[in-house]
């Protein structure tokens, strides 16, 4: 393929024909072909099954046209590998029966090696990236510290994260010794991901907007500023995170080539105070694509003349897509991304 | 009383001896007295009763020092009149059991005379104004149209609110008649709390940041602009929302005298962006109480710096106080906001 894609070329801000666009969730419940899979096999099977696990992550370069693919799994994957029990029951989310409670829960978890505790994984890159053959760039991806560590100690989603806030702020030096395990972890995992064959990598940092800034540049962005400067030079860096608009400052500070931003935010005004020398990613609120093409088509329009049409934009949604999603909404979403963005 | 009280005057943004503060959800199940009531009495009861709801509003002006008390109830209390069944599920947040599915169920909505259908609220609002005693002002407050919408389409609380999303962007005509009844219902609320007794009113706009600039812009800040411009001139309002720190500047656009800020922004970045000819109202961490006193007290600084001392800042956490928090905690912040602010 050579570094000359599409994608690859926004992720460093260089001119491109057209404004490329994947999605977050690209391949999921909103896709027949993927409902018929996972009628078969539960989710984290599907996961654990390197040619399965790749099937699904081409479903969407098939059938969308998007311009890059992104690796199918989910960022808890390594952590079963560091000694904890990982359940997705269905509709409700991924739980971890043995969540952190004590300073031994942590010292005593594993610092993994991705080659043996998530072989499946990086097989499922190697086989797509072949049978990609070149057509688009593959995204490799990891959770980033602060949001792993919200699901070790919450044990599934939270409302109010105020079990992580409460370690953070109230043991300082477990918290400490927990993220650098997992700083460690990620880094590992990234690396490895790069190696056998993703093109570019996604962070996600999708709660760390739960965080004040003060609390986030304190307690998180050592962390991810390290894991970004261990593994940024592999391969561009897309940093993702929900709900930051107020501290986007300290995301960049933290790191990465692209910033991804939620669709709380006008694309231009968060440009403006990042700074363009980053690149930036999204930020089509995934509710859209359950209304007409025609409001679909207003608001890509309104998001890529927020983009303004500079070097470096990455077209997506805000966050993932919905599961309710109409499949042919987002065949015209991708499609409408290339026609208004010609240039 | 008067109108020289500190909270009132902050309103203004008129110099103070000291930070005025109170907290959202300051009469709530972290109080062991509030417990106790609640054994004996179901929470929509508890609403309905004006003595037992003004000697629950009146609990933390007693107990914390707080500087305003907040008449106690829930913002969905003005639906019931409106022809929805409202339950509330111990431990599951409120359900509305006649969802609106269909432009009918919005046809028949009825615009509720508040002195007959909220009797109940305005009674415990004229018992709180008696006993205070002019000791501290007393705040009035309603759902704002978006947030109150959001409710009586989901259901319910919702995690990507794309049924509200669904009806806004999809059928523009039902929504319009909705916000237009919601707006006529709040502005009424608000004019008949002052009226009974009301020194300032707080808009909650609680859910208002699961919206993009644009559609906040375009579907929901003309009809709160009116119902401010209504209701602003009886008495100081406050206008909050969580989330919305991507465009605060449209926040401020639909109005307020004070802006409530949640704890995902600083103040001061906040205030700058906002312009000093509003108030600002926030924002530490509710999961901050949870901690130690001597967490608790480096945040307060950290706010009160962030407010940079200027007048014009109320002192509240940036959204409610979690059930789990310990009240010895919360006494200790009230008593570490006034003695770190005093001037």
């Amino acid at each position: 393929m050579g570094e000359d894609h599409v994608f690859l070329r926004a992720c460093r801000r260089e001119p491109t024909e057209y404004t490329p666009v994947w999605l977050m969730r690209q391949a999921g419940r909103y896709m027949e072909e993927y409902r018929d899979i996972r009628r078969k096999v539960a989710f984290l099977d599907l996961c654990k099954s390197p040619d399965l696990a790749a099937e699904v992550t081409l479903l969407p370069v098939r059938k969308l046209g998007v311009d890059a693919a992104i690796i199918f799994g989910d960022i808890l994957l390594p952590l079963e590998g560091m000694g904890f029990h990982l359940e997705f029951a269905e509709g409700e989310g991924p739980l971890i029966r043995n969540p952190i409670k004590e300073r031994e829960d942590i010292e005593r978890l594993r610092i993994i090696e991705p080659e043996e505790h998530v072989s499946f994984f990086l097989k499922a890159i190697e086989i797509v990236r072949r049978e990609l053959e070149g057509r688009v760039p593959l995204i490799g991806f990891s959770g980033a510290p602060f949001t792993l560590a919200s699901y070790l100690i919450e044990g599934g989603h939270s409302k109010d994260y105020s079990k992580t806030k409460g370690l953070m702020l109230g043991e300082p030096s477990w918290w400490h010794l927990l993220m650098e395990k997992l700083t460690e972890v990620t880094i590992r995992y990234l690396r490895a991901q790069v190696h056998r064959g993703a093109h570019a990598l996604q962070l996600f940092d999708s709660w760390a907007g739960c965080l004040s800034p003060r609390d986030y540049e304190d307690h998180v962005l050592p962390y991810s500023k390290r894991l970004i400067q261990e593994t940024g030079q592999q391969a561009p860096l897309i940093h993702f995170s929900v709900g930051t608009s107020g501290f986007l400052h300290l995301i960049k500070e933290a790191g990465g080539d692209v910033i991804g931003i939620d669709w709380r935010m006008d694309l231009k005004v968060a440009w403006e105070r990042l700074g363009y020398d980053v690149g930036i990613q999204g930020n089509l609120d995934p509710s859209v694509l359950l209304s007409s093409h025609q409001m679909i088509e207003a608001h890509v329009q309104k998001v890529l003349e927020s983009g303004g049409n500079r070097p470096g934009h990455i077209f997506n949604l805000g966050h993932g897509v919905l599961p309710e999603t109409p499949v042919e909404n987002v065949i015209f979403m991708v499609e409408a991304v290339h026609r208004l963005s010609r240039r």
